[in-house]
């Protein structure tokens, strides 16, 4: 039995063995973990630790696989190292979508250098998948996919499955008619339990589901995911199959989605998860901080009007940051909620006003019981001002049911306009509640106090 | 070839068919459509619109596929509405982890009546199923499962593939010895290629990855993920094998884990995302808020204690917007990176100093950028005031980097302590910031200006 290890444990066994220097005895235990347990640990060293892990890796037996078990951008970093004949090794022993995925990570130079030296043949294939945008099913499918004539037998069939080798995860047996156009699907299971002398497309299940080469990742993952199919066949515009994607690639898919979401809706992006650099850091997040910056300084110059009013009523001032605060907590709320929604499918966009009418009773809900929560407090605290606790309190609920409404519809706008919900959901919801907090406030003031 | 639907044209045309009245054709079409299908643009509808189609789908054959691949509180809610022996003959024909899913869902007296009601061999899988925890191996395992024991021929185990027929998706068949602990495990694709009279266990492969019946989902996906397995078995105490996770259930439970972290991290849960009442919603969200609320009555009374200053110098009120708002970007950034890199494996605990110390230079680079920017606003406005400049641009820097740092350390020390670090950065993070922000600032403008 393979006993499942445990990250913390294998690092601390493998630090403990790289200071020590014990490198023949690491590499003994390197021989013997899963290619994906190394994969992951790798994640867990520094710099200098991985380069002399690499180094023990180049000599052990499924180093490709490590290869590509790897982030791509890492394995280039590594193999970038190496000499071109050595590289050119690894990439034969690993599917030609991993290796399409490393030399896309590649620097240029050396990328040409490498298809240059590969054979003709196996250039055509990685050329072909290099066409393919990165996103799309043609870039993430595996173009060495197990399908047979429709008039083979069961029993040939069987046969050719024995022979082929480099096919990755075979439970589907494609069928193809003799133009190479995708007609049908015989589950493994099936075939085995099927008569021998019998045809593929005598028992092939032609309700086949495929999906185009240029169909968008996320689409593809949602088709897999609905129709709980393993793997999906990829057939170009004539219908021919071209390649197969399986569902562990659907899982990337899915998670880097939702990576990606996540940190578009904080202001930042996954580029970020992957640099080890400052100042890439540094450039990704600073335009998404400019957007509070603008509305802060606007802000700002709108409270510089009620200057000559905000001297004689300074407590005002008190309550500025918290009617501010309460609008953007709501409004990230709200607008995750929203976001979160239309990418599980629960949050239908053309159902606008539902969901509008639907937050702006949870908004104003929770603004009357801050509001007055906050309107008690001033009025206790700062009683002097008259109708202070009524300015605060309705400044709380006006503020608070606009984050939720607003919460609600910039995500669904940018839907509809086909613009990711994710990517302005954050910044255009907080700089617009901070500037309109700041309105609503002093409208308030001017109304009941000044 | 099965047409991939699109839900926004089939749920126009459901519509139109409702409106209408045109239930008998609406029921011909809901026949043609694959179950998932029609679950999927369930979610679209009205509640109205869901009772109709729900009738109608009732009489058709695949009703109860349909009703496994709705969310469960949606379909007690629907079975609540049939008499027992309907909803009896129902789960007679879906997996039995759906029918205590559903049986989870229902209210607790009809669940005992449907529960009683059953034949007794069904209720006592299902009553053994109840008793893990939902989100365990054993709360989304299949007790269905395909295994066979290892002195099994190749032939008797095509034999008995042939007549298995309520087992979810078999492409591994597990092997037992003949006190069913599992053993070894055979692929179906090598299965079919071994010769017939092979026993299990001269082909099977002994390195198999199995997981407890009381691991967490998380940990399950994790190897799953890390494996590329498309199943794992299930085992008690005792390695007997009592059931098997799919892929597909683990696509669920990755989704499932990602849409907490999300909302969580904006302050509301992933019920929110279910809920149909306003209430429930309200209640949820209350004491996410309750934070950011008490963090603003601080920061208003250590504003309190400045107020003979702040009458003196009223545009240092001005900025404190800015600098709370720019803190709660940078920190909401920050933690989200951390926690999104926790949970992909990409940040180690361990490494506590040096992801602070990594972080503390972005922030710091970030901070000096947008503070000297303010602070050449904030003296050419409110030049009258002297140091005005140096203090704003002081406080943002300031602000900026402890931001950074409080993002990267509270996710840290959450998940040290084992608690989720999803679950309290986000209204940890702004609360202290907000109210660090302040005093910083107030700080400053007593050495510089008052």
């Amino acid at each position: 039995m393979i006993q499942i290890t445990r990250e913390s444990l294998t690092v601390d066994l493998v630090r403990k063995l790289l200071r020590k220097g014990a490198l023949t005895n690491l590499k003994n235990i390197l021989q013997k973990f899963h290619p994906a347990d190394i994969a992951v640990f790798f994640n867990y060293l520094s710099e200098k630790e991985k380069e002399t892990i690499f180094r023990l890796c180049v000599e052990i037996e499924k180093f490709p696989e490590i290869i590509s078990l790897l982030e791509p951008s890492e394995s280039a970093n590594f193999l970038s190292t190496l000499k071109k004949e050595e590289i050119y090794k690894i990439f034969k022993n690993i599917h030609s979508d991993d290796v399409v995925d490393i030399i896309n990570a590649l620097p240029e130079e050396l990328a040409q250098d490498i298809l240059s030296f590969m054979k003709k043949e196996d250039v055509a294939e990685i050329e072909s998948l290099l066409e393919y945008e990165e996103d799309t099913a043609g870039g993430i499918m595996n173009p060495d996919f197990f399908a047979l004539e429709e008039n083979t037998t069961v029993k040939d069939a069987v046969d050719s499955l024995r022979e082929a080798k480099d096919v990755e995860m075979v439970f589907y047996l494609y069928v193809v008619d003799n133009r190479n156009h995708l007609v049908g699907v015989v589950s493994l299971r099936y075939l085995v339990t099927s008569k021998s002398d019998a045809k593929l497309k005598d028992i092939m299940n032609t309700d086949v589901i495929s999906v185009r080469t240029n169909m968008d990742q996320e689409e593809v993952a949602k088709i897999v995911t609905r129709y709980d199919v393993l793997a999906v066949p990829v057939v170009d515009e004539e219908n021919k199959l071209v390649g197969v994607i399986t569902v562990d690639d659907i899982i990337d898919v899915i998670r880097e989605e939702n990576t990606e979401d996540m940190l578009k809706m904080a202001g930042t992006t996954e580029e970020e998860i992957v640099t080890k650099s400052t100042y890439s850091s540094f450039k990704i997040r600073l335009p998404w901080l400019f957007a509070t910056f603008i509305g802060g300084v606007f802000a700002s110059q709108i409270m510089g009007v009620f200057q000559e009013n905000l001297k004689d009523f300074i407590a005002l001032a008190f309550f500025i940051p918290i009617i501010m605060g309460m609008g953007g907590n709501i409004g990230a709320q709200t607008s995750t909620i929203v976001v979160r929604g239309i990418a599980l499918g629960k949050v239908d966009v053309k159902q606008f006003w539902h969901f509008i009418f639907k937050q702006f009773k949870i908004g104003i809900l929770l603004g009357i019981t801050y509001g007055i929560l906050l309107g008690v407090i001033a009025k206790f605290l700062h009683g002097e001002i008259s109708y202070i606790g009524i300015t605060v309190c309705l400044a709380i609920i006006c503020e608070m049911t606009i984050g939720s409404i607003l919460g609600t519809m910039i995500p669904m706008i940018l839907k509809r306009v086909n613009i990711d919900p994710a990517v302005a959901t954050g910044a255009f919801v907080t700089t617009a509640l901070d500037i309109l907090g700041i309105v609503i406030y002093f409208f308030l003031a001017s109304v009941f106090i000044f």
